[in-house]
């Protein structure tokens, strides 16, 4: 997509140690018209493989999910970190490893909310090491609902997240994809 | 706004102690398309007060301030409630009591993307006592910013939210708001 690798090259910021800052327009501050482009990119590449509910993570996950959901005109579940009050005492809850903070993080999802029926898009910010991911995939899976794809705003091929999920064996994509960023590169791979 | 009650009175549930469960459209599963009529809506009631920037709190916030800012065309920011590693070790931070949870939360704003131009319209998913819209609206002045506007998707009118945030004098618009949750009632103030 290109106005997004051309806003990733205009005000990202590669902090070294993989770490790409777009906290101006992904995740922190949001672009609303930015990520209602990617939503509906997205959602036309996935237009065809009969997704039911979109799945993602808190925090970062929501906008590129919601965005996606509201052009296929369907729900939008965010796995939360904690469990609130207003959850019932039996879950779904996986491990993930946290490539950012460190340590593992818990994934939580309402059995209410998730079937053996539905047939799950998982949506994230960011492919990279692909463990939040995977983990959303592993939710998915116990509440026996079927994953028929795997989107993301940014891709660091490099960090090996692709390779991961393979195993999946269902349509990933990116829409930006990042292939080097050593020595203060922002490189993507040519369309 | 009609079809909001509607979906209230139809899928949420008086959980007592004033908790109304809303996840299954709101704050775990999000419709985004009732979502999306909601910012719709919240854009029109501000669309005079020269808003320049949504400001909003992680996570629940995140989908209503994300339609409001699309509809009005302006950047959405919204405080974390832990530092990342991508923003600067000055930021703007506050501390809010948090009523579902207990305790007090951390609100952290980058001074990158707040500053004393902003003319700030805060957006939540509930304004129930006011103290984390509070906050919000202590951030923002922080920063030299102009507090422009106040919005939530629900509002529960016996908890005082609206009461504390009179001091701010701007305009406080809620698309339902509760008058009674006593038992197991969900009543709403007559439009």
């Amino acid at each position: 997509m290109d106005s997004l690798r051309l806003r990733i090259l205009t005000d990202g910021k590669n902090l070294g140690n993989g770490i790409l800052k777009v906290d101006s327009f992904l995740n922190h501050q949001v672009d609303p018209l930015l990520l209602n482009e990617c939503g509906h990119e997205l959602a036309a590449r996935f237009a065809q493989v009969g997704a039911t509910k979109v799945l993602t993570a808190e925090i970062s996950g929501i906008a590129p999910a919601l965005t996606t959901a509201l052009h296929l005109g369907i729900p939008i579940v965010y796995a939360r970190k904690s469990k609130p009050i207003t959850m019932p005492d039996q879950v779904y809850l996986t491990l993930a490893p946290s490539h950012t903070r460190g340590g593992t993080v818990e994934l939580i999802v309402s059995p209410e909310f998730l079937s053996g029926r539905e047939r799950v898009l998982i949506i994230d910010d960011f492919l990279a090491s692909g463990q939040t991911i995977l983990g959303l995939a592993r939710l998915a899976r116990a509440a026996g609902a079927t994953v028929v794809g795997v989107g993301a705003v940014i891709e660091k091929r490099f960090e090996g997240g692709r390779a991961l999920l393979a195993d999946l064996h269902v349509p990933i994509e990116s829409l930006a994809i990042l292939v080097d960023m050593s020595e203060g590169r922002i490189v993507f791979l040519e369309p």
